[in-house]
């Protein structure tokens, strides 16, 4: 039976190292601050972005929302983030996707200063990922290898499945661990032969939003179950994993919610408390 | 038996299509420029430069090659790559590496401007290759990918297995897949179960640079092999692969030399055409 990976109770304890981190900051006299952009009125977009606010004041650092209408002009939109690149009071920029479809959202998050780019979006910060260069990386990449360090793996040589290819988690997180020595295969919705990668993985993580998409029969004894997946299913939030049967093989699985979730919040402030760092 | 994927012919005859468009280009005014930057004396190094010297001239391009003594200062250098970037008759700038250990090769690398960067290894231009946008890729895995398509395979949903993870060909060849839908794995130093993978791979493309690596009986009947490897063995070049018996089970096989080496510097032209294109 696989021991829960909680990230509730992992970001809680991160968090405050990170509010520490916050402390020694404001004594120096500089507070973290991360100023988020949030385009028009998508209620799944306003939550998240509240809560964002909330994880940053719970730390003890300074959050600022700028709330634009939906019919704001590209150019306004980017004249708004060169201001935030200009600004030496904003430690960290983060826009809210998706944007409405008259903006090219490429280019807004090209228009972010790299070294404000907490989300790791920013074709440069990528680029250096995959260098290997220590740099801003996506937040629930981090987050999900905060969770796979916690079991005490080794990860080098073992074998990672990432299911799903987004940019945002399946892509960055395959990097991830490939720059940890994982050997790492990436499955999507043209692979052909999943259930034969998940009878190699030792680590699998699932990206997709597809509930039941992994169950246990196809899994190895022992593996690191990761659930990215995030469906709302007869008003119940469920993951990608037949949760029993995946916890009958695995020896650590995440749950759904307070699984991955909580982790991304946490890595935008450490990436915010990191940037802020780095720019006194 | 494999049939021979002819490295040296198919370049052949991409490198009439771009002379086609070098010779539009000149009708408008315009000709191709490639510069290199060599530093030092390195023999390895002299004769890569004086090979894309040749093709640029084989196909009416402008080649210049800059070079400069291995005590070059780190800000001398710099300088001078400012300067080709800001110059209009230069539409492609190429560092040849390695460089002297007294000069920052990332640094060097994140000079050059993104849109001459022919070679494909500033940290944007990766970013973007990984956004799926189409931009600047490496050379080599440019060139692979142009063999692959050679054999008509239909790449999405099969299985592509890339040995080697550097930043010049496994990388980013794994990546130019995953972007056309083919299940990826990536294995190097640390994995633990090649044969096993090598056993399931419909397109397999070797990157290590150890002669044998690669043998026939762990292979699935048809695959396309591809051998990057460049090793000299008793002054023979030889590649990753035992020829013989991977040719027994191959539909396609790359040789050592013919293969992939002369697509990589016909990528080079290739990608210092459309930087002149996109930069008149």
């Amino acid at each position: 039976m696989a021991k829960l990976l909680n990230g509730k109770n992992i970001a809680k304890s991160y968090r405050e190292t990170l509010k520490q981190q916050v402390s020694e900051l404001k004594e120096k006299g500089v507070t973290p601050n991360l100023t988020v952009v949030l385009v028009g009125e998508d209620g799944a977009s306003k939550s998240y972005v509240n809560a964002k606010h909330k994880a940053c004041q719970s730390i003890g650092m300074d959050s600022v929302i700028k709330h634009f209408d939906a019919d704001i002009t590209e150019e306004a939109l980017l004249k708004e983030i060169k201001a935030l690149n200009e600004d030496t009071g904003v430690h960290g920029i983060l826009v809210q996707v998706p944007l409405p479809s008259h903006i090219d959202e490429h280019l807004v998050l090209e228009t972010i200063d790299p070294s404000k780019d907490v989300d790791g979006f920013h074709p440069e910060n990528i680029g250096k990922m995959h260098l290997g260069i220590d740099t801003f990386a996506p937040c629930t990449p981090l987050g999900i290898m905060h969770l796979i360090k916690e079991t005490g793996i080794d990860i080098a040589g073992k074998n990672a499945l990432v299911i799903g290819r987004s940019h945002i988690v399946g892509q960055p997180v395959a990097q991830l661990l490939l720059n940890e020595s994982a050997t790492v295969m990436i499955a999507h919705s043209k692979t052909q032969n999943l259930e034969s990668l998940l009878g190699q993985a030792d680590i699998v993580v699932s990206a997709v939003g597809q509930p039941g998409l992994v169950s246990g029969e196809h899994l190895k004894d022992g593996v690191i179950a990761i659930d990215v997946g995030n469906t709302v299913v007869d008003g119940k939030l469920v993951g990608d994993f037949d949760f029993d049967s995946v916890s009958n093989k695995a020896s650590y699985i995440t749950p759904v919610p307070g699984g991955v979730g909580p982790m991304t919040i946490t890595y935008v402030l450490n990436n915010t408390v990191r940037a802020c760092r780095e720019q006194i």
